[in-house]
């Protein structure tokens, strides 16, 4: 996880052949101890070269020194993970020197971690971890075979006699199933939050979202009728709504909205991290929709909305949870700085984590 | 795993405020069924683009349309995955529109799968599934905690009274510890081997590399010392030299020539594919390196190293097996067509695995 080795061919002087088609390897992004950047790039060539970041407001310039190598430090930033990309010229790009991608369908950016002087909840710490597996499922709903991540508890015993409870978290809508690890920390968030007894042990699993032509309809058949299932006949768990939530981001949140308030027989948490509703799904199964308010609330053990006061759902978002408690479906914002980012992704994880299967 | 969704955000009129900061999805890379494929890509700016793949000779221009998409449509290539990248102007980059990318520190390639008419050995197939898990261990040895991957076979019960044997494959020099699966589809190629009778059912283990200063004596240490020893507490595992091999690629290839020759009490399969062996820990393991010959034969169920006869490391690695012949050491060369590339490691792989725990 740490200390990538950038320098390992130069260092073992692997062939010059090779390492003459090759840029320099340079040190980027360089975290500073005061939380300060320094991004590289090199090039002999290019004309200008930005950097754009989710610290930062608008596009920074990086300077050329007289070998190549552009550069610019930016100011301590608040500790977190952030995307980033470089410009150059007319190409937007992941940095080259980064080994770390945003897990994405439609763009390449860096991810950088600025650490916290105190390890944050995302950190890698010195605590008991579980592991990440990667499954392929025949999902007979879209006719194909699909991937999907499971991250089962530390301690965690296939065969023994502890039945887990399970949470399906899903990415938005140009993730992959590997964002919410890769660029979220599920993973490490769960393994923290368990180790200081605020999480119970549970299962994560992450599915792949994306289904085409019908991303909402399409994939709630898919979430109930092949990963559920798939999911109930290879893990030990608990087979109950009360022991199953769902979660999810941007498109990933109007999913589990579709999914979880469509199915309060099998999901007792539904937890919608700035929704995107604007669906022929969602307007099909929430315009003219009348619910049992009472009875839903009875089977609802946790229903949430999270969303960022800076995010460009903001708006749609609070309209949704207005729209609910109009209904009298008890809803519990959590309106908090920040916009439409992984970085409160990660805040609204780590806030629901200790409110599930309590 | 298949049908990626590009057009999702699209589909979904996902903000416009959002769509506006992206440039148009586009089908990139389209394969033909007559092995045929386009790239695209899109820029209204670029003064030149250029594809590079590993299924070219030399580097061919895209043209332009009145949109800005920019495309090239490439003759039939012999059904494999390759990596390939753009050039725009003065910027290597990969391919925006894919999802897929080549895992390593050193480059941004994309890759591209041309499936053959018949599935290849390394094709997802309508067979039984193992799963790939990603743990975290602590490496004494690098005072670090370090991510390695896990392939356990279909059917695998971690309780069960089946003990399995353990490959231990290592990646090239700035690869990281998910090229062997990202790219060289080691669990797939092991799936539909294990399903065709072809391979016993084993462990797969793939640790991260990379190690600095000392690449080959410090990594002999963390694999000996730490990996293995994490592994066979954590699984149910066959301990004894029988039931482990080691294959590695490139620099790995050059691990795997220390790690398992200076180690045959605890290796006795050793299968180095390419392997890059100027370093002065493999001077120091082999100069005046005087084996017991026939002890050694005896230990080592195979030894076989591997090598393409455009591999730029070729020569050096025939200097190998005459040495090795020179000191009486059995060795089994596999030398095909091919370069210093993951379509030859696949090959590889596929040409060790049958040979293992026999």
């Amino acid at each position: 996880m740490k200390n990538r080795l950038l320098l390992l061919p130069a260092l073992l002087g692997l062939s010059m052949t090779i390492l003459a088609q090759r840029p320099p390897a340079i040190n980027s992004p360089e975290v500073h101890p005061d939380h300060s950047v320094t991004f590289r790039y090199f090039s002999k060539k290019a004309g200008k070269v930005t950097l754009n970041g989710e610290f930062l407001k608008a596009p920074v310039a990086l300077t050329k020194d007289t070998t190549g190598v552009w550069s610019v430090t930016v100011s301590p930033v608040t500790p977190d993970i952030y995307p980033y990309s470089f410009r150059v010229d007319s190409v937007e790009l992941a940095d080259p020197n980064n080994t770390y991608i945003f897990a994405n369908e439609r763009f390449k950016r860096s991810i950088v971690d600025v650490p916290g002087d105190k390890p944050l909840v995302h950190a890698l710490q010195n605590v008991p971890h579980g592991k990440i597996s990667y499954r392929l499922y025949e999902s007979a709903t879209l006719g194909t075979s699909r991937q999907l991540l499971v991250y089962t508890p530390p301690g965690f015993d296939p065969n023994g006699k502890t039945k887990y409870p399970v949470l399906y978290l899903i990415h938005g809508g140009s993730d992959t199933e590997e964002t919410w690890t890769k660029v979220g920390r599920a993973n490490l968030i769960a393994d923290n939050l368990i180790a200081q007894g605020k999480a119970k042990p549970m299962l994560i699993v992450m599915p792949y979202g994306n289904v085409r032509p019908a991303p909402m309809g399409d994939f709630t058949k898919d979430m109930v009728n092949d990963i559920v299932p798939f999911v109930e006949a290879n893990y030990p768990v608990v087979q109950d709504s009360k022991h199953r939530a769902v979660a999810g981001f941007s498109v990933g949140g109007g999913q589990t909205l579709n999914i979880g308030l469509t199915n309060p027989d099998k999901f007792a948490y539904v937890c919608a991290y700035a929704p995107y509703t604007a669906t022929d799904e969602f307007k099909k199964n929430f315009t003219n929709w009348s619910p049992n308010a009472d009875a839903l609330n009875k089977q609802l053990k946790l229903f949430t909305i999270s969303v960022g006061t800076d995010d460009f759902l903001y708006e749609p978002v609070k309209q949704n949870i207005a729209m609910f408690n109009e209904k009298k479906v008890v809803v519990k914002p959590l309106v908090v700085p920040g916009g439409h980012t992984w970085m409160n992704c990660k805040l609204y994880l780590a806030n629901t984590l200790p409110q599930l299967f309590r």
